[in-house]
Order: structure tokens, then C-alpha cells, then sequence
């Protein structure tokens, strides 16, 4: 692979991170070149208990609203992954409300997890009923042909439970939680001691498993389920903001070999986004200052991944162009 | 068009730079939202005298070969510019062949320009040609309906020219000469004293249009003319790497007026790059480390800002969609 993308008509390597991936993707896919033409967005949607809490200045109503925005074609999911080229795949993976629609699949481990600053967030066998689901859903991805695959997420405060997942798991809670945007000084203060405590109060952690179990989400242990079950199986995957950095960072902690698949789509404007992302050895592809989730920044980090994919296949090389390479062609031109 | 954005069924500014992009987009075509369904990138190739004083490793015979497979459709440019959704517009602006193509443009202000070590690289009628061939190539993108258009590069050489043209309008020659990949400390030093002598060889200088003359070239003086052109036209303009962006530089020193309509499609890899684009307090769209040029980066980054009137057109509004707001919208779901 590198041999190829070094015959293509430009400077060594002056593609820089587009040559990158494409060698990455390679080797996922043992197949030279790499392609992504079947890519596909699974968007991920729960209920957390631990709005009841007031961490959220939304109200959990919006879980179900966003879901049949997304199911209508409405989200900015929708609209990105229309241009990028993202079949979108919902899945309710605990909502509280049942939103049923044609093009939205239910694997429901439960209603929305228990309040973890009251007691464990789901029980042992919803967590394996998430990572089962995530497991059939990576999959039947791999039946149907995708090669590219982005995860995305979709709930009213998923955004403490990641936070309280990566806490757990040995991150610094300040590195990890801040205002965003609009959040004042006493909401932060409350954000950040509901987290502390909620992570203090089921520790010490035997494994991430029981991590999971305390202090997770019913979407994030499925997008963990999905992203351990696409090992084998020749799929890149994109991951997207912080809850779903944090269902892959739960991943990673099982099973670190994941890491030869993820691509990271993008670095969000959340505070703590970076850490974990830098935790697993990731770079983003893009830096846009988003902060939505849905998958939004792992599908247009995708559209670089399948640009990569076409500069290996579509590009001339020197001799068929009939151009000279530099005395040394590691320079511009 | 703040407003629209806000109505959009997410959390105010989650999109960031999608929504930042949008916004400039709209004020530059004075439309709500702003459209960018017909995009161009134009690729100005063009010899430089400078290459016989030993700046550059590849050969000038390059420069029509890599115009050729442009024409041919075989470069990165044509790739990237195929997915991305940009027509490519190939003008020789001063090649030292000619090499004839259905698909290309001639507008040659000469053939190639003269070592600016030893003589003003060219002369002030071929100046005033290369800006007249430019602004009449922006007022035929205008007549033609383009919305969106990137600037592109293809030249053995352009990037010494280009680092001249900045330096001798005051940045910094260390902070625009660097090593690149590959070139030895000999050939840097040589580099570097190359453009400290034809900068001071014609100095002082009494306007952007003498540095131009001096130390410029002929196809970074049509790109000058083509974004100097672009004003009032209603379209915005990508702009890509290094030598582009020495460009655009000579443009914004013309005419500061012209940053309102200009977009940074990438950083480069090339380490003079940042400061040209600080300069005009322009932001990178993307930070891929490429330093290939032909455009590549302003397409990529013109893709983005194509997403972002997307976004602004296509997504559900909170009212449409029926999503409760946030008591405070400003914050993360």
C-alpha cells in the first residue's frame, strides 16, 4: 500500500493525513486499495436516570422528539450524512418513550437506566444484553457489506454518564467535565459533584464491565457492544464526540486491540474530548468547534476517509502520466 | 440568517465552524441561506525563472506534465475535486511550454518569468496582463453562476516566488522559509539566501503591484487578479496553500476588502503558511498536513463549507419537527 500511494503523481507522502488513513484502512481491510463505498451511520439512542438529577437543562422528552426528527430526516445527522454519503441506521437502545418507526430499529435493554447516584444504572443483564445487541448490530453491518462505519449518539444527559465512564476508569474528573457553553458556575458545581459522587459511591471497579454497569448508559454499553463486534470483521470505524469517545474508550479498556480500527472523526468542543481521544493514541481527522453528537463530526471525518480511499484508487502514478519524479521525491514541487 | 441557524433543531452553535462558514457564506452572497450547489476550483500553472538558480529538486518539465495530467483528470486535484463536487478550470497563466488541451485555458502573460536573482521577474505589462487575464476569468465564474470557487496551484518553483512576495511585503523570512520535507540544510540555506537577495535586490518597495512585478510570478499574479475579480460577484472564494495564499496576500494588500469573501481552505504542512493566513485573520476549514497544492486543501475545505449551506438549508426546524427547546438553548443536549 504504501508503495502505491508513494507511485501516485505527487510529492511523497504530501497528502499527509489522507495518505495516512488510506494506509490505516488498508490494513483493516487487508485490501490495496482500501474502499468505502457502502458507509453507514448507526446512531445510538437512551435514556439516563441521572437527569432526574438536574444535570440537563433539556428536558428527557427530547431523547424521543430528536429520535423522530432523526427518523424523519430532519437532524443534522440526516442532512451530513445525505452529503457525505451515510446510510443512517437509528436504534433505540433504551429510550423511556417507544418512538416506533420503519427506518428505526428497537433493541431496547431497558427504559432508560436507574439514577447512578442511587444505585447501579442498569443491571449485569441489561449491560450484557447492550453488548449482545452492539455485537448482532456489527454483525449484521459486516452481512450487509458496509466498509465504513460511524457511530453516533443520541440522549438527554448521556454527556454525565460518559463523563462518570471515563472518571471511573481513571481519568481526572477536571480534565473531563466543564462548563460547555451556557452552563453557569452552581450548575457546573452540581454536574461535576453528581458525577464525583456517583463514581465514588460504586467504586472500586473490578473491570470496565462493572464500570459499565454503575455508572453507564443502556446506548453507550450497545455502542461499546458494536464497536467490540466489528473486530474481524474489515470495517473502519469512525467514532464522533464524547459520549461515544467514552463507549469506545470502554471499549479500548476490553479489548485495546480495537484501536487498529477507529478512526476519530473529529475533536469536539467538549472539554474532556481530547484526553480520551489522546488516552487511545487517536488523532482527529477534523476540528470544527462542534458539540452536537448524533455522529455529525464522525461522518464528515468519514467523508475524508472515503476521499482517501478514491486518491488510492483514482489517482495516476508516474509512469502512466508520464511524469518525472523529483531527484528527491520527498520535495514539493 | 442567525436566526434561521438558531432555529435549526439543535443546540445554539453546536455546529461551530459549519454554522460560522454558513453565516460569512450568506453575507457574501447576500442570501439566506447561501447556496453553493455549482462549484468551480481554478488551477493556475505557471514557470519560474528562479528554478535555474537551484531552489527547487524536481525539474521545470514537471510543470507541463502535471499540467497534462490535470487535463487528463489523473491528479490528485481532479480526484478530490470529482467527490468533492468542483469542476476543475486548468489555466496556463505562463508555462514555458505550451502544451494544447480541449479542457484548458491559455491566458499567458509569457512564458514563464525571469530569476528574480537577476532581473524583475517580469514586466509591468505582463503584470497588468495577468491581473486583466484574472479578473476577466472571475467575471466569466460570475456569468457562468458559480457560487463557490477554490484556487488552485501548479508551478516548479512557485513556492520561492511565493515566500518572496510575502517577505518582501514583511513577514518574516524565518517564519516563512523552512526546510520542507527532504531538503538538506544546504539546499535551505541556499533557498533562503536565493529569496533574501532578490527581495533586497529590488527593494525598497512602493506597492504590493512592484513586489509583484519583482519577485512574483506569473500565474500567483492571475490568481491576484482572479480574487481582486471576485469582489461584489456574490461569491465566496477557497483558498489552498502556500502559494495561494501569498496570493490572496498580495490581493488583501490591494484591497483588504477582498478577506470578507475569502475562506482558508486548509493548513498546509508548509511552515510559512499560518503566518500569511494570520495575517488576513483567516482560520483554516481543515489541518490535514498536506503540502501537495493544485488546490487540493480549498477543495476539501470548499466540501465543508458545501455541508454548511446544506445544514443551513436542509435540517428541521424546533417548531417543524416539534422538539422542545432547552430552557437554556445554549447548552449541550
Amino acid at each position: 500500500m504504501q508503495s502505491l500511494l508513494d507511485n501516485l503523481t505527487k510529492p511523497k507522502g504530501s497528502l499527509g493525513t489522507l495518505e495516512a488513513v488510506a494506509l490505516k484502512l488498508a490494513a483493516v481491510q487487508n485490501r490495496v486499495p482500501p474502499s468505502a463505498e457502502k458507509r453507514g451511520v448507526w446512531v445510538f439512542a437512551g435514556d439516563h436516570g441521572v437527569v432526574a438529577e438536574g444535570v440537563s437543562l433539556y428536558p428527557q422528552e427530547v431523547t424521543p422528539q430528536m429520535f423522530a426528527n432523526i427518523a424523519a430526516g430532519g437532524a443534522a445527522i440526516n442532512v451530513l450524512s445525505r452529503h457525505c454519503g451515510f446510510d443512517v441506521q437509528l436504534v433505540d437502545a433504551g429510550m423511556t418513550a417507544d418512538v416506533e418507526h420503519a427506518d428505526a430499529v428497537a433493541l431496547k435493554a431497558g427504559s432508560g437506566t436507574r439514577s447512578m447516584l442511587r444505585e447501579e444504572a442498569m443491571t449485569a443483564d441489561q449491560l450484557r444484553q447492550c453488548l449482545a445487541n452492539g455485537r448482532a448490530l456489527a454483525k449484521a453491518a459486516a452481512d450487509d457489506g458496509f466498509q465504513l462505519v460511524a457511530v453516533g449518539d443520541m440522549g438527554i444527559g448521556n454527556t454525565t454518564a460518559a463523563a462518570a465512564l471515563v472518571v471511573a476508569a481513571g481519568l481526572d474528573l477536571d480534565a473531563v467535565v466543564d462548563r460547555g457553553t451556557g452552563i453557569d458556575d452552581e450548575t457546573l458545581r452540581h454536574k461535576r459533584s453528581v458525577i464525583a459522587d456517583a463514581v465514588e459511591k460504586h467504586g472500586p471497579y473490578e473491570s470496565p464491565e462493572h464500570i459499565m454497569r454503575c455508572v453507564g448508559g443502556l446506548e453507550l454499553a450497545t455502542m461499546t457492544g458494536f464497536i467490540l463486534g466489528l473486530k474481524g470483521a474489515g470495517i473502519g470505524c469512525l467514532i464522533d464526540g464524547f459520549p461515544v469517545t467514552a463507549a469506545a474508550y470502554m471499549a479500548w479498556q476490553i479489548d485495546p486491540s480495537c484501536g487498529a480500527y477507529l478512526f476519530a472523526g473529529h475533536l469536539s468542543k467538549v472539554k474532556g474530548h481530547r484526553a480520551i481521544l489522546s488516552a487511545m493514541g487517536l488523532e482527529p481527522l477534523v476540528s470544527l468547534d462542534m458539540r452536537l453528537g448524533e455522529g455529525t463530526g464522525a461522518v464528515i471525518g468519514g467523508f475524508l476517509v472515503y476521499l482517501s480511499t478514491k486518491i488510492a484508487s483514482e489517482m495516476a502514478t508516474f509512469d502512466s502520466a508520464d511524469v518525472s519524479r523529483a531527484e528527491d521525491d520527498e520535495t514539493d514541487y
